[in-house]
């Protein structure tokens, strides 16, 4: 295929090359950089998974996914998320990025334009490129008073061409989550359409701000038009096992289930007999976990406003996306100075798409003592 | 991505759907279909696996995998197949399948021909076109009378657009081990040009002639241009885990660690830790199986000669590919009538290639008792 210029390493690999450099040296990194949990997976997962294995759960299976597995995704997304689908609707990937890039495989031609909402994962641009290189990205932003949608750019970026719009909610890494009114807007601009929303949930349970979930395929409007993707990695504390999901629009079955076939054979058996259940299991440390992100949030929101930087609170996710045009460099040079000169780890904001070089990206994933270490270090670098 | 007619599902399914309907009747089905080895993964790799989830190793990893897993298939391939290759070199994939598609990926422009050895993998030609939808792909067959390699074929398919060949040996589904000499002359052939390599070797171990196992990549005329790709799946009972890997050439990299890095993430953290000495563990059972594999292949070779068929008696791999002209239906009408009747499932041979409608695949990799029901069944089925 050919690999545009767009299909880049991730632009945060010299920063981790470099913390990495540190650290060998002996320094202590104070990292805000990374993108996971620091919670193991629940036990009786980590058990009923390893029981599967010892039970001979070792051989090919469906490569759309193990039909029990399915079966409960369906029904969560129907009882939670207000979805209406059935098992044969999912389809269990290597994580949800793997689904991501399936459903752009599955829906993109040659020409066909992809409104992709910016700030946004560093992936999405990549994989748009890998799905399909003549496909045009038409980015964007989000207000910068806000983080909230901008109808009248994604109304404008709307043609005649316009395939899907990609929609990550709650967001990485911005740290909104978007509300009712705006999905009743961006829905009410699609009804008449035949666009494709592909809605990224994976921040679905870690949402500690004042709004509730919302996932765009519970509107009948967009029926049968919209790609509900998710996974257990940053809700289970299993971003290494790489286990996702999506539920796919039937008129797009009959694809993805031809490309699962011929480039995953299937997901991992066993691991997903070990997870059958996983919906049913005690979710009650992930409310630990969310105070925990709701206080990082307040704290992280509060110190850096003080400092005169500009942020907007986070509703949910793990980042923090803050605007460090008072300090007066770029991006990259931001975090490779607060890197150097305080072994303090964060993401420039051009990795998150290219007009947004005078942010950063801060994570509060880990721990409270390490995360304010890494706050302090930014105050010092700003003076 | 443009999704071209030949990516399709794949030609078994439907034989598998008429099968899972008369299992429901609760009719007995000989299954010479499948092509999984019936041994379950040793016990030390699923007690290592499973120690490695409890000891955390559960979240994002390298890309191109774990070190301590990429440094010992390393040196495997350097000890054991003759491969100058480094740790650095090795991409871990889910499952060898993967593997195959991200090396397309990497080196597939528009307008590139493929070379592809016919009959092959239900999965090579999907995949090229997969990979690069205007990709061009120039099936050579191999030799009907011994399933050699046709080296007057093979040299007028080469031309200045010639960017890969796909090899596989043991072969799937001719159950061909390429010889000494016919790799030497391969070699030769391509030791001048800047021509890939793609050596799919998964069934490496599962050798049970008179030929050795030969890896391309051993020889220095073809350095830095050949894909060698495994996995664990048939040789460790591990279909499932969807577990391969690949020797990168050094000059794709580069597009290769991009590719994964927004294709997977990581492949699962856990089990590569668990998998991480696994050419360590006695291999014993091996030898018995491989016994098992060339009783079989002898009995079917001798039973089918004798009723009239034209047999190749296969070297390794786990299938007999037979040439059923002799009762004069094609391939699809031979598998649907041979189940129908005798409740046999076999693999028509159009699966693994337009030229092969006469024949069908026998996989032998299943129970003794079943594989003798099964040819009885056939036997009968040409009377």
């Amino acid at each position: 295929m050919f690999i545009s210029k767009e299909v880049q390493p991730s632009a945060t690999l010299k920063f981790s090359q470099k913390a990495k450099e540190k650290i060998a040296k002996g320094e202590i990194i104070y990292s805000l950089g990374l993108g996971e949990p620091d919670f193991d997976p629940p036990v009786e997962l980590i058990e009923s998974v390893s029981a599967a294995a010892k039970n001979g759960f070792n051989k090919y299976g469906n490569s759309m996914g193990l039909d029990s597995l399915r079966l409960h995704i369906a029904q969560k997304l129907q009882n939670e998320n207000g979805i209406p689908c059935e098992k044969d609707d999912i389809c269990i990937t290597f994580g949800a990025k793997q689904a991501l890039i399936l459903a752009l495989m599955a829906i993109l031609q040659p020409g066909d334009e992809v409104i992709n909402i910016s700030p946004c994962y560093v992936s999405y641009v990549p994989q748009i490129k890998i799905a399909e290189p003549n496909a045009i990205i038409k980015n964007v932003d989000l207000c910068r008073g806000d983080f909230s949608l901008d109808f009248q750019m994604i109304e404008a970026a709307i043609s005649g061409k316009t395939k899907c719009i990609i929609l990550n909610s709650p967001n990485n890494p911005s740290g909104k989550v978007f509300t009712r009114a705006e999905f009743d807007q961006l829905i009410s601009l699609l009804s008449d359409s035949e666009i494709y929303l592909i809605s990224d949930e994976i921040y679905e349970y870690l949402n500690f701000g004042q709004y509730g979930m919302i996932s765009p395929g519970s509107y009948n409007e967009v029926a049968g038009r919209v790609f509900t993707i998710n996974g257990f990695s940053k809700s289970f504390g299993m971003t290494g096992w790489r286990i996702g999901y999506m539920a796919v629009p039937k008129k797009q079955r009959k694809s993805i289930s031809t490309l699962v076939q011929h480039i995953n054979t299937n997901v991992t058996s066993f691991i997903q007999k070990g997870l059958e259940g996983i919906y049913n299991i005690d979710r009650g440390y992930l409310n630990s976990y969310n105070m925990h992100l709701r206080k990082m949030a307040g704290y992280i929101t509060d110190e850096l406003n003080a400092a005169g930087l500009q942020v907007i609170k986070p509703q949910g996710g793990l980042f923090c996306f803050v605007n460090v045009s008072a300090k007066g460099l770029k991006s990259d040079d931001f975090a490779a100075g607060l890197l150097d000169e305080q072994n303090v780890a964060v993401t420039p904001g051009i990795a998150f798409g290219e007009n947004w070089d005078d942010y950063v990206r801060i994570s509060f994933a880990g721990k409270e003592k390490e995360i304010r270490s890494g706050i302090e270090g930014i105050k010092k670098f700003l003076q």
